[in-house]
């Protein structure tokens, strides 16, 4: 297999730390993409007309996205249960834990955008309104830290962890752990996996 | 159950679209919300901190978001894989297409809120990439309309049909009809169900 994938990309990383949890990252071949918002890739897009990484190329020549999609396949891969439970109401939580962590971090990307646009042609409300956002997500999170470190891991977990690790990247003098020591507690412990370890966003 | 919802929202078409085709719209109390990008509504993030339609309110408290999971959720109570194919490949390509058609939504819903922002504020690249991934993704939708019209109605049908009407709901005067004769007749179909004539978009 071999995914279109960014060292930046925090929704490549879902997938990647999976990999990893899943023991299959020595069967994925990692391809660097880079798709900027407002510069399409044309390779990527032969194979995903959205233009977003991560995208899946399998050996049969199909392509699969998003990241939930190729998690689902590569928990499949390796067994069926392990980053999405098996058992129905398990699998609700992390499904709705997933969508929490992944709508953070399409926040979080948004917000980039805007914050990086030129001067004049930035939006203050929106700015302003993904800082709310941004910080009522975390504080929800905080709530859920409890339950999220008394279960095994699951793609909520990962797209929670992956959402705090592009806050650090990318929002690193906006710091979210004061007030939120349950979570930074959690975190810490998702971050000394060798999965975590193994996908640390870098620049370039 | 109670849902927020939008009837200008093609999040929430997907999840009403879903009920009508699973006999549970009489279980679903429409609760009308306002949820602009710049705009937060403090009642809807009480219960979904990232300030998203459609949630779902379920009756022990619990709320469910994203649309991909209070779908699966419905479909769950209407006894399993009825929009969410229960054979694995079959799953897998549907929730695929679901990405692809989900996919074109956002990209959409973001292209609208930059062409619509005041002159100076607005980006002509950003412009130009979103017209160039939209056509991409219908040029793709176009070669995926037999497949579409020979499967039953997946969540995958329900995401590209949702994407289209949303197109002819806000992106009217760019008919993507022209050149695109399948997938204009398969919608054409679609459009015919009563789950699609039960929740057009409309201003209010």
């Amino acid at each position: 297999m071999r995914l279109y994938w960014s060292t930046r990309s925090p929704f490549a990383r879902k997938v990647t730390l999976c990999a990893h949890e899943l023991g299959l990252a020595d069967r994925i071949a990692l391809v660097p993409a880079v798709v900027g918002m407002s510069q399409p890739n044309r390779e990527v897009m032969r194979s995903n007309p959205l233009n977003k990484i991560p995208t899946l190329l399998l050996d049969d020549g199909r392509a699969l996205y998003d990241s939930v999609v190729i998690i689902a396949h590569l928990d499949r891969l390796a067994g069926s249960g392990r980053v999405i439970p098996a058992a129905w109401e398990a699998k609700l939580e992390a499904l709705r834990r997933h969508a929490l962590g992944s709508g953070l971090i399409d926040l979080l990307v948004l917000w980039r955008n805007e914050r990086d646009r030129p001067d004049g042609a930035r939006s203050e409300a929106h700015l302003a309104a993904y800082a709310v956002k941004a910080d009522a997500a975390l504080d929800a999170l905080e709530g859920e830290a409890d339950a999220l470190a008394a279960l095994p891991l699951d793609i909520g977990h990962v797209a929670v962890g992956c959402a705090l690790g592009y806050m650090d990247f990318r929002f690193g003098t906006r710091d979210w752990r004061p007030g939120r020591h349950r979570l930074a507690a959690w975190h810490a412990a998702l971050a000394a996996r060798p999965s975590y370890r193994a996908t640390l966003h870098r620049e370039g």
